[in-house]
């Protein structure tokens, strides 16, 4: 049995801590049309933000299919850093919509996985792609991931919470480091280091292991010091992108995401132009005894910055090719 | 469209580098009936060792589900630790069988999850489980794993890599250990530390940190000498159980195990006397910032020695139920 089919114009929106953007889709073969990018903290609830974006339109959706950046519970969300709640019919009842969808945000991303193109993603290390499983991950506030498996003739999208498993030092750098870098932490997490507040404790603990002193700064002040040069912040941006093509490749092992590898997130971007991608390469394939295999995963920078856009436009136009965990989570209003 | 179905009796056998054992199921609701244990060495081909138990039975199967301990090729595998090599058709042919299927020793025991009962296994941490993914893993030669994941009216059995993942030390007495623990290995791997030879590595790195000298002996031997009371033994069999809980928990996050996680193969019974609950549920289920998540986390050990074959029966019964990411692997002869 068929669903019934989501209604267009569709409002697609990638919610996160601080920003939300918003876009149109106006059929399923359309792309998004950019609407708005607006602070999370500028406005009480999503219902009242959303408004002031879709008030101006001569067109208004007829449903919604968002992203939070959030747990999610049935067609339920809260945003981990921000103070909106999102309750799927409150919100269609509020905006009229007829219906809508709320996934987390690596789900959205995995299922952009089968819509981006060469030109939306930059190219670490080619690998040999085929149809097997897809991952993403990445960076951010956090640090997410979701993988996207091919069965008959299904997506499925199966989120993960893998930047809340241990990681400890695997090579004489990080033993190094690694006294000074995780100070402080009740657990060390792929998220406490691979995130903005990790970039921030790799540059403070490269600074400290070598006896400087260093101003506090933000993640986007390390970007920022490392592409002018500072020492401290390009050392930290070269244990950063190691550590991130290590886990990178751990996670490829564990979904033997032969389709490839998709790095995502704010940072990475930022970063592209540090990245040496021979290091990566070596740390992301360097994988015995599972060479043969490993040489085949590839590793991509999502560069696009609407991905997540992309991917909720993908759920709605065929939510059926999407395996959800839990098919009520698609609500009518 | 339903694909035909497996004809009885099936033949099932888990097949691994040292010993396989054969079963026999007489239709989709028998328990597998054992027919015999053998010692892959003693022949030169699977076709030979089977036919030489299949000779004697008053009735000969007409199927095959075999689970292999090695990688699958389509319809086709090798074992990783013995010279025997597998082609389906070639198999079915020499035997006299109409069809078969081939798949690799854990996806054979993640499809036994949905048969095992409170009988087969021992419950080291009761959690909550529900309906969500359930994950088998665990050391025996190597490491295997695979998820068991439940999407619409399918069970589908991921396989996994997640023995080849890296593994740097976590807490202060395998931060002690490392350097002996590690020695010699190109690249430390779960399955490097927890695995028949991990153990081993565990003795020798426990005696050579505390200045003794111990004589060369086997991962059975390390078992005998801890339920013995031998203090190195002891300690490396703590050390083996802490690194197991605390890898199991991390991969249950990574699978969002919240069905349960299992643990397979032949090293963890043995060693289930000397396990301390206490210590394992704190390295499995404490996991901030996700102690809610992993409090729901549930841990057995899987103690029947026929998991692998009742997950095989289980397969037979009903190929449909299991999505196969290759429904080609059923071959048909």
């Amino acid at each position: 049995m068929r669903p019934p089919q989501i209604a267009y114009p569709v409002l697609v929106a990638d919610v996160g801590g601080t920003n939300c953007r918003l876009a149109l889709v106006d059929d399923p073969e359309a792309a998004p049309r950019a609407l708005a990018r607006i602070g999370t903290a500028a406005h009480p609830t999503p219902e009242a933000a959303f408004e002031t974006v879709l008030s101006s339109l001569p067109e208004r959706p007829r449903s919604a299919v968002l992203a939070v950046a959030g747990p999610l519970e049935g067609r339920g969300a809260r945003l981990t850093n921000a103070s909106w709640e999102f309750d799927g019919p409150r919100l269609a009842g509020a905006l009229g919509l007829q219906q809508g969808l709320l996934v987390n945000d690596f789900e959205a991303l995995a299922a952009s996985l089968c819509v981006l193109g060469a030109k939306d993603v930059t190219t670490l290390v080619p690998g040999q792609p085929d149809g097997g499983a897809r991952l993403v991950l990445g960076p951010g506030t956090g640090f997410g991931a979701a993988a996207l498996i091919g069965r008959d003739d299904r997506l499925l999208l199966v989120p993960t919470e893998s930047g809340h498993i241990g990681v400890g030092p695997e090579d004489p750098t990080e033993q190094r480091i690694w006294p000074a870098l995780t100070a402080g932490l009740p657990r060390v997490t792929v998220e406490s280091l691979l995130s903005g507040d990790g970039l921030v404790r790799f540059h403070r603990a490269v600074a400290a292991t070598s006896g400087m002193r260093e101003a506090e700064v933000s993640a986007a002040d390390v970007s920022r010091l490392a592409l002018d040069g500072d020492p401290s912040a390009l050392m930290a941006v070269v244990c950063f992108w190691r550590l991130l093509g290590r886990v990178a490749g751990d996670l490829a092992l564990v979904f033997k995401a032969t389709g490839g590898i998709y790095v995502a997130g704010g940072i990475a971007p930022r970063l592209l132009p540090l990245v040496d991608a021979g290091v990566i390469g070596a740390v992301f394939s360097g994988k015995p005894p599972m060479e043969d295999l490993a040489a085949r995963f590839a590793l991509h920078v999502i560069s696009v910055q609407d991905a997540a856009e992309q991917g909720l436009a993908a759920i709605a136009a065929d939510p059926r090719r999407f395996g959800l965990d839990d098919p009520s989570r698609l609500w009518f209003g």
